[in-house]
């Protein structure tokens, strides 16, 4: 949750890996992709000296398991970033979740690390908060960010304030050490997200070292801040501010590899972990452009993310790539560029995507849309199948938590789930893109299509174990009360008792 | 209707216009503008060497009264096309109407003509039919087109089919001689309209005289058409086909000009002159992007376009503007380019936009919206003020008509006409491109906003004289039964009696 960037770089070598994740900045957030103030000059820029990806995905509508995805490169439902407490549900990391990043995955970091890389995440990490799951146990060597979302502020009593994290160490607690000023939609965390990622970048230019970095800020994510020289600055309101200073933040890092010489060294990934959040809008919520719906629904506003490569001298400048793309590739790509081979033991469900990028190839793959452990959709080529449709329940729908806001298609936009296994609705999203107009089930092409996701489906299918899943069971016990390095700063609070249930997922 | 290209070029001097003008070309057709295909690389090269406009309108959400504007300058209540017939009703040139633009009027080429230019019309006049509207009659030197749309094909009895010209005369008519295959979607009209152009252009360049040319041709207005090498060759089927092939055509002409060497001589302006019509989609519609429903509305869907100036060595390349602007403008703009001051004796409502394409200057100028004679809504700033409210009739869309479709903002998007004049529904487009949520009356903003575009909508309406209106009447008597020309042909029908009726227009 929160913009990261993947960082490989080895010196005397060809490459670096470097990726940004935005969490919540949506397919339509950025001018290369049509949004009407056109506020993201560094980004367009990025992605005029690179290569843009208009067909590429997050594996997960929500943050949490989105980012265990691209970091084992496997769905959620195989390394257990999901709930099977009700059918079909997002379940991501809040404080009293119990679950986390099962010690049984290999993160990309842990694999780099054996090719002498140094991994430095930078921003929010989201994988499980208790002492087993830390960033430094699976493969960082270097943390500066918080566990959980920067939601806030919460009186210690009731919820711990969320503790921010140097490496091993809390140092302090957002809304206390580091200000947010949800009134004014101040915080300056951004600008120090940066300065952490330029220093770090500087140190292993210095040292020659290769690196991997993962720059996961969150500034887009509700409540929404911004840095004081930002504050008024965009057409959008308080989520335009932050954009842009996101936006500047990641012209000054690509700068600054420039500067030191490190650029063609350097491979660069930007994109987003889910879809803009519509239920923030208008005031906090981003643009998922023409597509239906946002972030929590299986609809293309939900995982469609805007994305771009960038490595000067390798990736030709102005490209555009329809490859079908996941940010689970992230993870395969990022071991092809370090020499590695992904693991053999287990399914690995991205793909290398230097074919696509360095040679311009076109990799037949599909895209699987969940919620939970359900299939809820399948791409195949321009062709969209939904097995189930939901976009929230009436009861929630009622107190007003809207994904689709203005959006309304009869029988797709459903407020109760409703099953298609049989009869798949389908869509073709190159006439369709905002999935308004269903193929006619007697039509030809409907059987042809059908025909081939069929296929694609059964096997996914019969090959899939799920892993045990992670977002079951919540217990305040586990919340962010005393986390290592809470005495030196005598932050440390008292828990409650340990009363351990089933976390309740409403979508 | 259809694509139109505005050129002025005079020998010597360091200017040219020439304009793009794409019916139904919506904002988010274009690459540039997020069309999730991305196949317009020639627009969007166009776009990255000249300047992008964002916030640039038609003059009506329907053809025929935004092509009178951007002739004359003026707003279709002044020029008169505009029905008064029901209230706030769109009205264009169908084959049984009556009027037709007015001798009154002045239109850019035959103040143009003045200073030496040789105009030519490419495609779709549509201005009036009857011979008193004839193009060479309102400035134009050359004409290759129609009078129309190319409706049909009809059976020459109860409706003849739509005359092709050459400059005074018809030389054939759609489908007759000028083929269209309804099934396969092929017609190689475009391919023919781009010839024209490309010939006019060399012979200008040869003879070394200065020109205005405007290319108006309609490949992306339903029935949807391309040549038979564009075919299948779009993710977006028929529909991008045809984009595609108009893309390709404004490829070819702009290399041309550099070619011949008049480039840095010729000021060509690209847009659109309604919202993509979505009740065609998704076989034949486009795309407004995350603007609200299409064509026929007085929602950004229904008129923001997109929009681009070109003039290489004078305009900075990859320039964006945020400038609110309007077809109108080219009128203006153009004859300052030319020299030349606007009529005195008359409103005119386009401005000049050189201060804001050379300088970058930002100039503050309200957008109106209009159906009919009803002003529905104004645009003063980022903000935006509905008046009244309509997409069409419950009894329309009972029908499946639908202007809006998979959309739907409560008390916004309405099928009964409502007013709101006393206490206008206020969006402010930049935090809320989507018009989905309203400012609330209470609020210091709407009341400041207000504030500002109560005087300016005072002003408007004080200084509004209608012209007379001319699409109040139809004939069938009056149709393109007996254009001139006809005879040498022998295609000469014979027209019913006259029997003049009040046209009829449903929304």
């Amino acid at each position: 949750v929160g913009p990261e960037v993947l960082s490989l770089w080895k010196s005397k070598s060809t490459f670096t890996s470097f990726g940004v994740f935005f969490l919540q900045m949506g397919w339509g957030d950025l001018g290369a992709f049509g949004e009407p103030s056109k506020e993201t000059p560094n980004l367009d820029q990025m992605a005029s000296e690179g290569m843009l990806f208009l067909d590429f995905y997050t594996a997960n509508p929500l943050c949490s398991p989105s980012r265990a995805a691209l970091l084992t490169g496997r769905l959620p439902v195989r390394n257990g970033f999901y709930t099977t407490n009700a059918h079909a549900r997002n379940a991501y990391t809040p404080q009293d979740i119990v679950g986390g990043i099962p010690d049984s995955e290999l993160l990309l970091p842990e694999l780099l690390k054996k090719a002498g890389y140094v991994n430095k995440i930078i921003g929010k990490w989201h994988l499980g908060h208790r002492p087993q799951f830390h960033p430094l146990k699976h493969g960082f060597d270097e943390w500066f960010g918080s566990p959980n979302c920067h939601f806030g502020p919460f009186d210690n009593r009731a919820l711990p304030n969320i503790p921010v994290y140097r490496d091993w160490e809390m140092i302090g607690r957002y809304y206390e050490d580091f200000k947010i000023d949800l009134k004014t939609g101040e915080a300056n965390l951004t600008q120090i997200y940066l300065q952490e990622a330029l220093d770090f970048i500087s140190k292993q230019q210095a040292s020659q070292q290769p690196f991997f970095l993962y720059w996961a800020i969150d500034a887009t994510h509700a409540p929404v801040y911004a840095s004081k020289q930002f504050l008024g600055t965009s057409q959008r309101g308080l989520y335009g501010d932050a954009v842009r200073e996101i936006d500047d933040s990641i012209g000054k890092i690509l700068k600054h590899l420039q500067k030191l010489g490190i650029s063609e060294n350097t491979f660069v990934f930007f994109t987003s972990d889910n879809g803009a959040a519509l239920i923030s809008a208008p005031k906090q919520g981003g643009s998922n452009g023409r597509f239906l719906c946002g972030k929590q629904t299986t609809f293309e506003g939900g995982m469609r993310e805007p994305a771009i490569a960038w490595w000067p001298g390798h990736i030709p400048a102005g490209g555009v790539s329809h490859q079908l793309g996941n940010v689970m590739d992230l993870f395969t790509t990022s071991l092809s560029l370090a020499g590695l081979e992904p693991p053999s033991d287990r399914q690995i469900d991205g793909i290398d995507l230097l074919p696509a990028i360095l040679q311009g190839k076109l990799i037949d793959r599909p895209i699987f849309y969940y919620r939970g452990n359900e299939m809820m959709a399948v791409r195949v080529g321009l062709y969209k199948a939904h097995y189930w449709t939901w976009s929230n329940s009436w009861e929630e729908y009622g107190k007003g938590i809207d994904f689709c806001p203005g959006q309304n298609v009869s029988g797709v936009t459903t407020h109760t789930q409703e099953e298609h296994t049989t009869l798949p609705l389908l869509f073709h999203l190159g006439r369709d893109p905002g999935e308004k107009y269903p193929l006619s089930f007697a039509s030809d092409e409907y059987q042809r299509a059908m025909e081939r996701i069929s296929v694609t489906v059964q096997q996914h299918k019969a090959t899939m174990v799920p892993g045990q899943p992670q977002l079951n069971v919540c217990d305040k016990a586990v919340m962010n009360w005393s986390p290592p390095g809470c005495e030196k700063l005598g932050k440390c609070l008292k828990p409650p008792k340990s009363d351990p249930k089933k976390c309740f997922w409403p979508h």
